[in-house]
């Protein structure tokens, strides 16, 4: 029998195994990240993940193929837990977007990097991710304005917001608390995007409007903002 | 004539140059600690700041009392912000609440240390400046519920979330289209605090609940939260 050791094409107890230390990996860099900033140390990476630092680079090339794959596995459960809203928005829409921001909230150790900053991911998936998550919340809000369950003027930018502002994490706040806190924030919120007597918003920036300065050719400001929550 | 070149006691001409040099070094510190945290070389800050590291030292004698001066100027301008909003609560209370929030996203660059993390500002100055904020949000939130101008679970506590969620820089956008954000969102969060249809949010945290683990004499955790806000 030959055993392949390659991360991926070995037998299923290796793939299991590397699949387990890639998982690994990725935590204790999001923890890192979180802590100490996207300069974190890789041997510290390693060190939490309780993985040799060789084992480290087989998975991650470099500091910057960690930091892509830790932004994108945030979006992708961003544009998931999008979908899951907007799978139950007809029934409730504004109960849908409610249950979507505690989740996000609920998961937020997932979204530490576009939160903190760091380099911009602009590469084709992650800007797919951001195009799916943009046009999902337009379908939810399209949803509810449809029933009226919203008021007329609030966009996918201003859920967009709310996510990336409830998410981040609050300094040294325990994360009971933190969690407490953020989710009478969400509450509140949402009982202002009934349409019944909300005032009028001033004028929206577009999503263009916001990612304009990082994704033209001649952008100088690489980092991210919110907007890639 | 005898000219007195100590910072407080010399002449007009001295005086005003040392009140000067003093806010240049504050003005310096803050946008220092929001780029590089507050682990940003003193030399860097002189430098921003226009001055002699000589200089700087003369005012600050290390990080601890910078670092101080800039957290209780913060807590200034919040106690002063919440005390204007008090006068003009009669009137309307939720315009004075509203107009609290945006002054302070738009002065959010004088809040940066307690928003970023840093270390608990513990002294009695600082708690003294905590308790009048959180005191006087009460009283607007009392002369509101008397007139019935505000759901009645909502709390000082979160108003400083709010407060908090909307002031903290949010990473690397750019400060016009940042705050067109916050405001809209402050905006439908008002609309949330109207009584009439108000769903009931879930218990809140006391202050004392958010601050036991920063004060007791057995906490090790010495990091400010946004309740310092």
């Amino acid at each position: 029998m030959t055993r392949n050791a390659s991360p991926d094409g070995g037998t299923p107890r290796l793939r299991a195994d590397a699949a387990r230390n890639r998982a690994q990996v990725l935590a204790a860099a999001r923890s890192a990240f979180r802590e100490l900033g996207t300069a974190a140390p890789l041997d510290e990476i390693a060190r939490r993940a309780g993985v040799n630092i060789a084992t480290l680079y087989r998975r991650f090339p470099d500091r910057d193929a960690l930091i892509r794959q830790v932004v994108l596995d945030g979006f992708t459960l961003v544009v998931q837990t999008a979908h899951d809203a907007l799978e139950t928005a007809p029934q409730d829409p504004l109960a849908a977007i409610e249950k979507m921001l505690l989740r996000l909230v609920d998961e937020r150790d997932m979204l530490v990097l576009p939160l903190i900053g760091g380099p911009v991911i602009d590469d084709t998936q992650a800007l797919e991710l951001q195009r799916r998550t943009a046009a999902t919340l337009e379908d939810i809000l399209a949803v509810a304005r449809a029933q009226d369950a919203v008021r007329p003027d609030v966009t996918a930018v201003d859920l967009i917001t709310t996510g990336a502002l409830a998410c981040r994490p609050l300094p040294h706040l325990p994360a009971e608390q933190a969690t407490t806190l953020a989710t009478r924030h969400v509450r509140i919120f949402l009982d202002g995007l009934r349409p019944d007597g909300a005032r009028p918003l001033p004028p929206p920036p577009t999503r263009e409007d916001l990612t304009a300065h990082l994704h033209t050719a001649e952008g100088t400001d690489r980092e991210p903002g919110p907007t890639q929550v």
